[in-house]
């Protein structure tokens, strides 16, 4: 059993009395694109500590050293699987090597804190819910979006009403590469939009349309995804390596106001429009009147924290207080599950699946 | 047989002498949106003169007569139809009417200009087609996108190679309304992208698949389709009369180059980005490298001219020269079969229709 | 005496009987980019009718046949100055002329409806006044801006104390061209904001500054202008005929509120910030903390009416029911005081010049 | 004399034979908003170390100690200063104090690296540069802007003729805040303008004026600024700390092409206008003809290295090899005697002051 860290010349620190029992010790596996930022945000959290960070690739080390001189590092994902210093597993690596070490985290005892998308399929997304209720384990999962200023602003919106029945939900998530070389475009960017849109209607999708195309690596690179809701809500999410502009646009249309949802704007980000139409019957055919309503539009402020900082905070908490999040291993499920049915329908050129 | 058009106080000009056979003369049936811009480009060009007006509606009528206050009207269609002096018909009314209204004006011997889209059935287009070639007679569908100079200079862009192969079309045509009583959002709104790829792309869709929901009349307020060409071509159309925001982008992703238009930008309304990206296999899987071309942008300056002002020039010269316009009943009854298909595949909440 | 106004083929509607004494006669000298929608705009009012139009290029006058076949043409200015038949005069030609023009229709017994800027110096202006004062005549200077539902809206804030006691105006309305070969940029561009200014800031200003250079014709093409009004109040405007892009943007900022009007906008023309400042004197002088407000934006609807045809309806309101208007020879006076002022110090490279 | 910088528990990494003396050695006074990217860049090139930090707030202290574990730190500015061990001192503190401790770093025999603008005097600027020259040491004043690659692309369009001759320089740079309490906006704002000016403009300017107003704490909050060149080339900055809007857009006209720089545009920095105006007499004064030239547009890319980090690499390249860098003291004293003049200007609301 491991009990340091050490790598070459990294500092060795001690782990043991120095840690009190209050802090809950995080150990990060994967220091690539995100986990610089995972490791920051736990570290910066006064009850947690980042005591170990893996990674295969020694130039990911070196950069870990040179930003967090302070924590050891390994190349070897079992010592920080089995140590027993470790609290929480993050887990920050690609997709298909999630549900190999978020399994060997919670049978090692560990929380595990699971990058999107959860797994590869839904049944090994259910088998590590099954394991964590079994050993009292919480998982969360980096549905990072969720803990953003603008999502939790729209929430409240659609939550009180604001927005009255929701019509649709559409999005548009493009921009230029970063081509992945195990996933097509849907697994890369659509599960930003379906956990937003998990968490902002309170409903289960019936059904799933995906068409899409692959011009370079043999996954789809463009694609198009349409999500069928009761009471004729639909949604729509547009996802595209192969744009030459970055777009990150959300329209939701209510009956009541209509909200457009710009993330690339450094200010008024959301848009709250006081507009709408109402169908009035006349007596013929020809007279059915249509009234639009054109009002003023209303920029909420709203909230500049980090969506992560938020996030590692909430799951600190959730651990230490015995609580369930709302982003668990259930809200992981529900999003491989569209990402499974979308990639069936793809294969067969946008027929309908049943979710 | 009707030899004069007015209707109530309307002054009376006489036909015949006063109208040299070098001027083609035209009647519109139709005078609500769209109509009084037929009128004025008709009348603007100096080898056409529009020679009656024809609408249902008194207060339509008495607008042509504050506009035009020499052009005879009239609210009875068999005598723009039947006229002698009459040699093109110009249908500008609900597409409903179209065929019969076509129909009739090549039964009696007139060129029609048809607003788009054609027909409602492909078999009505077939049929006007074949009587249109039968009695020698021009159709020109009103496919006014086809003349602007943004279009114009995409197509020079595709044709001459600088996107290189096209990978994508990628169009959103949203706002708020105009609800149409007889047709849902694809019909009202796609049109103009369906028939701009028929322009650009030079091949033969293979499928559609469409998906909507309906919100307050019973027809698709939002809609999105997508279409499969040859080579892994994809399109994809958004539309929405439900959108609290007007939107009008389409991109445009070639091998070589990529292209944003925004037709509501006042200047700037085609970007052509140097922007792509390239596969490079490595020995192994996880060495598939990819290259991303990042470089300058261009606005190409584009024509000002009305589309409209060009394509009705483009008609009278068709017929004057006896020459077929490229945007005929076929252009038109391609748009129709998509539209056709796109509505069979959208009652099946997305079945793949072959075309 | 003129007492017709045919000119070459145009049509000689009889004037008398025809017009009811309920009507107001407008005849309108000036034909060129302007005046199209001077006569569009009487002569859609129903209690006012367009009973000639004069300009001195035969060009300009076909262009009136052709819009207003009913309208009486002339290239004889008297013979509009002079008509009984005509009650007002609209003075639509380059701003050198208007104080000959309007001098001899106000002795002539005609209320004037003039360009901006009213006059080309102080005394001219004055002039005007007291002679339109002495017959009792009416005077409007079409400062149109101040009619647009923009302005209207922003004069309501301003009033109702939604901004707070006003800070700055600052203007920047720059674009490429179009040359003016008898005036200065200044005088082209800045009576815009200076008539906005007056209307908004109910203040006497008390001095100007003006810099500029010139570079294609001897006028001034670039120029920037700074007023000062009582308690810290300033007032900034940006002109330039060589900017590559169009601006029309205005910021005014207020102790409560800051507000940003950008009049190319289609929609969200006016955003009010709840945004601002303020200090909290701590015990030294380095303890001075600032605490900002960065709370909600809001962009109220604005009236879409076009602004041109309420002025000319008010214009027509003042003479029926003998009101004073607003934008009366007074407000003309202090906007070409303004300019006066301007010349003078930018003659001299930006010396303040008290008004 | 100080040999250890160690503050409270902060470790005491000893300085001499651990440090090469290929290594230039900086040390760092200021530890406010900018000095963490000093020290990080600084400390970022292989060429040089970061050997000290000095800053009077304990809590800065320990913000350096949290981001770089390895460098020493003190309160005490005459141990940086004196020490042996420092071979550049890089004042990183407000204006007020530059001169002091330039001036003490220059006597004791190390370069000087200083933030804008350099000094608050023309007298203390002049004297800065005959003490750096006679002890023949280096001095860099920080005009980073000069290094983004946004200038640096300017700076090539105008040198390579593609601009022509210039016609104007017109920046607005506002935003809410930060107010300062030693210094007006002018100071705070325009020195990143006159710097850049400075750099593409190779002319002396002949004249400025200022005006502005003050509404918070006796410090011109809102200002405008008239450069004055020869050849009627003028320059204006626009800059504001009461703006609801933070806004940094530079309009350059040329004679051939003009130029849009929006520095807060992710993609799309420049924008390069192939438009111009073009006089041609005619025979009569009226008849004066214009003409327009509207052509493409284009956005060249631009180079994406932090500014900062080009900047510093370079000041070790001008230490190592013994070049005198471009930003030089004389630099710095163009922009501090245009600072001056502005001043002086604006205490006289706008009076022409000679430079």
């Amino acid at each position: 059993m491991a009990t340091s860290f050490t790598v070459g010349t990294s500092p060795n620190l001690p782990l043991g009395p120095g840690f009190s029992r209050d802090v809950i010790r995080v150990g990060v596996i994967g220091y690539g694109y995100w986990g610089p930022n995972i490791v920051r945000n736990f570290q910066g959290h006064e009850k947690a500590d980042v005591v170990a960070v893996c990674d295969k690739n020694p130039k990911s080390l070196a950069r870990v050293r040179r930003a967090h001189p302070e924590v050891p590092v390994t190349s070897d994902q079992m010592e920080v699987l089995t140590s027993t210093q470790v609290d929480v597993v993050a887990v920050v690596t690609p997709v298909w090597t999630h549900f190999e070490l978020a399994k060997l985290a919670l049978e090692n005892g560990k929380h595990v804190f699971v990058e999107k998308p959860f797994t590869c399929t839904t049944a090994q997304a259910e088998q590590l819910i099954e394991l964590a209720d079994r050993k009292n384990l919480k998982i969360m999962v980096d549905h990072t979006f969720l803990f953003t200023g603008a999502v939790k602003r729209i929430k409240q919106l659609v939550d009180d009403g604001t927005l009255g029945a929701l019509y649709y939900y559409d999005s548009t998530r493009v921009n230029l590469g970063l081509f992945q070389h195990d996933c097509n475009v849907i697994w890369d960017l659509a599960p930003h939009d379906l956990s937003i849109m998990d968490h902002l209607i309170m409903a289960k999708p019936e059904a799933v349309v995906a068409t899409g195309a692959n011009h370079l690596n043999g996954h789809a690179d463009v694609a198009f995804l349409t999500i069928y809701y009761p009471n004729n809500l639909i949604a729509h999410i547009n996802v595209n390596w192969l744009s030459p502009v970055k777009v990150r646009t959300t329209l939701l249309g209510g009956e009541k106001k209509m909200l457009v949802w710009n993330d690339l704007e450094a200010d008024e980000k959301l848009k709250v429009y006081d507009r709408g139409v109402q169908m009035m019957s006349g007596e013929a055919v020809y007279q059915q009147l249509v009234s639009y309503r054109t009002g003023d539009m209303w920029s909420p402020n709203i909230e500049q924290i980090e969506a992560l900082k938020v996030e590692a905070s909430y799951f600190i908490d959730c651990i230490r207080n015995n609580k369930r999040p709302f982003n668990d291993g259930e809200a992981g499920l529900r999003i491989v599950r569209m990402l499974e049915a979308a990639d069936e329908s793809l294969k067969q050129k946008g027929r309908v699946v049943q979710v």
